[in-house]
């Protein structure tokens, strides 16, 4: 496993998913991103939206998800075990395959002993995700921050839960970036010129 | 204050000094840092030693010291208080007569409300660290690892009991970069870019 590849974790409404996008572009070559779902879907045979929902976040109201929220153990194995294991397989066979940009879902836990691997981090300030989400993702029924500020909580849950590492500690990164205060374009440009 | 400002937080070991002050030198800009200790000795009356020792780390045995360790607060103004005080005003005059890079010293957050400051982070992983201290400071009683880990549990009992951060997280700098992983040329080189 000794392709090129790097993985984008990213702070909901950071713009991470635009920047693995640019940058892969600008490498001529893939993005898993979404296509990550599809193929994690018929990998496992779980829904698209499931997958969506459960494979970066952890869930209210599952067991498991309860769990991760919690921090508490849970015994046995839920459908969110099940996911991660197809999830891990996924990008693992990816990564194989050829360089390519993976956004989110822990690649850069699961691909941690590629030794060509950049790991890359990317965050922005609360009030510049908001705008970003609202003009995205439109307004809806929970205000901005309060969205974000459940996302960042939910993704955290999941990340430590399956990596036993912290989210967004700048020592688990080759780089981490500040989309908003460097702006989408410098970050891809920066990303480009270290691969 | 609307100077361009580059203030480098670093892990002991991880080459933050050096690339620091290869930056300064590219950019043609004075770059802080022993030179900082000796303006805090003009403005607090205090020793080099103390300065060195105390301007950035939680110091064992001291009051204030076991405190910032502890997490517990401390009642009265201990000397580390005066110095931060001290240290406070002297980077905030740098700051203001021009732009310049400024290493450790909590610049990242008394300078924080400048608008065109550039945050940075350096870290590396300990082995890098430890083989760096041993090349740069010699061998010691104690054991490489033993003394990293230990300056890292005091600069973060500082950094949290001074700037209410943690110190380390991603989202309190613009760009966090491993020099283990990049190389202290690499990092230079971005970062000059980003300026």
């Amino acid at each position: 496993m000794d392709n090129r590849v790097v993985t984008v974790s990213r702070e909901f409404g950071s713009g991470g998913r635009t920047i693995g996008r640019q940058l892969a572009a600008k490498l001529n070559i893939p993005c898993y991103d979404y296509e990550l779902i599809d193929k994690v879907a018929e990998e496992s045979g779980f829904a698209r939206s499931y997958i969506a929902e459960h494979g970066e976040y952890a869930a209210y109201g599952s067991r498991i998800g309860n769990a991760l929220l919690s921090g508490h153990f849970v015994n046995g194995v839920a459908n969110q075990d099940f996911l991660w294991i197809a999830q891990r397989k996924v990008i693992t066979d990816l990564a194989e395959q050829g360089p390519c940009v993976i956004v989110g879902r822990c690649a850069d836990y699961i691909l941690k002993d590629n030794p060509n691997l950049l790991k890359v981090f990317i965050h922005s300030d609360l009030d510049s995700r908001a705008e970003r989400i609202v003009k995205l993702y439109g307004e809806s029924d929970v205000a901005p921050l309060k969205r974000l500020k459940d996302k960042d909580k939910r993704r955290a849950a999941y990340y430590r839960y399956y990596t036993d590492m912290e989210w967004g500690v700048a020592k688990n990164y080759d780089i981490s970036l500040d989309s908003g205060r460097l702006g989408i374009d410098k970050c891809v440009e920066l990303l480009a010129q270290l691969y």
